[in-house]
């Protein structure tokens, strides 16, 4: 009985992984959809949320399974309400990647972005699509100091977010108001989905040390 | 020890509800902030955020503690599962009041809203109001039927935010680029804080009837 558990919990870890697989891939096909104003990867990105949102809701009722049938206690019972946790966090980066795919749609055969942004926007989306990609390894490798850079590379983001507005303000008047809410909402869709990285992060460091703090950092095993 | 146990449930119930008494004051207060450009309004509404914050700290180490201690099953278990995750959304809602009064903040004393937006955030507000105290009643009631509801105020909040943007289109080049990128944020904040009032009233109906499909409606008691 044991073994099937110890399965289980690896299983909810496995499926946070494959979660932050999916995400990372949806942002970067979104951020395609939006660069190329590519109307068929939007659509694909759009498409393909349910699956996210779908594994979300299987590692919810496997969680609450395991919480009822094996009673975990200490770390165990930790993994599966983080878990929970980064799950809700990571089916919502979905929804930011949908919603950059949505715009992309919205707009299509224009352009989203104007060619003196397309820049910035690239940036956030290799920022966004780096993140994610340390989350995913964070959470397979507890490896809190990995969870640290995630702080940095969101510092980066909200260094980027922030230079869209100047940006929008300093060239106030040369773009219509539809390019400034599209830039607004865009650069604020990639700057949520790196905040939502940086709390998964921050779900494995509360996992490995039992602390919310970051500075008390002594090991565990995440799956007992 | 089964009275002490009963006693955490209750208390996980109130502290929920509290924290929706937070979260409507914190917004009608960013509000007034917001449409007031009132400075003062504005920074105690971002001290203020602290407090859910630490409400929810307190909720998750409650909730850890019962499932390590009393492990709980079935409704019990729900119970204590949800009410993790609505603390999860009730604090987000916080900080969504606190970033209004934010912007209020950064623009003062310079107004944010111009006059021909103000009915419409006026009523991003009420209907924001309005659905974190449906919410709240949601939670102390167990009432499904007006969990139903909520939805029917998200719909009126989601029509408003269009609005929002479609004013912006039709008036483009009236206003600065300042104005539609403080709008889009701002009527972005409200819109949010009712879909995360939404999800805890869903969390609700998953609670008393063990589904997530709003028809299945048969009723439990919240608190065993």
């Amino acid at each position: 009985m044991r073994n099937v558990y110890h399965d289980e919990l690896v299983h909810l870890v496995d499926t946070l992984v494959e979660m932050t697989n999916l995400a990372r891939s949806a942002m970067a096909r979104a951020t395609t959809a939006l660069l190329d104003a590519d109307r068929e990867i939007a659509e694909s990105v759009i498409t393909a949320d349910e699956r996210i949102d779908s594994l979300q809701r299987d590692l919810e009722e496997r969680s609450l399974q395991l919480l009822a049938r094996q009673q975990p206690v200490a770390t165990d019972l930790r993994v599966v309400v983080t878990a929970l946790r980064m799950s809700t966090s990571l089916e919502r980066m979905g929804d930011l990647a949908r919603h950059v795919a949505k715009l992309a749609r919205l707009r299509h055969p224009q352009e989203v972005v104007p060619a003196e942004y397309r820049a910035t926007i690239l940036q956030m989306a290799q920022v966004a699509e780096r993140i994610v990609t340390k989350a995913g390894s964070v959470i397979a490798s507890r490896d809190v100091a990995m969870a640290a850079q995630l702080e940095t590379d969101d510092d980066e983001m909200d260094v980027l977010h922030r230079s869209v507005f100047e940006q929008l303000m300093q060239h106030s008047g040369e773009h219509s108001t539809e390019v400034a809410v599209d830039l607004t909402l865009c650069s604020r869709y990639y700057e949520r989905f790196a905040d939502h990285a940086v709390s998964v992060a921050k779900n494995v460091v509360f996992l490995v040390t039992g602390s919310h703090d970051p500075e008390e950092t002594h090991g565990h095993s995440l799956v007992g």
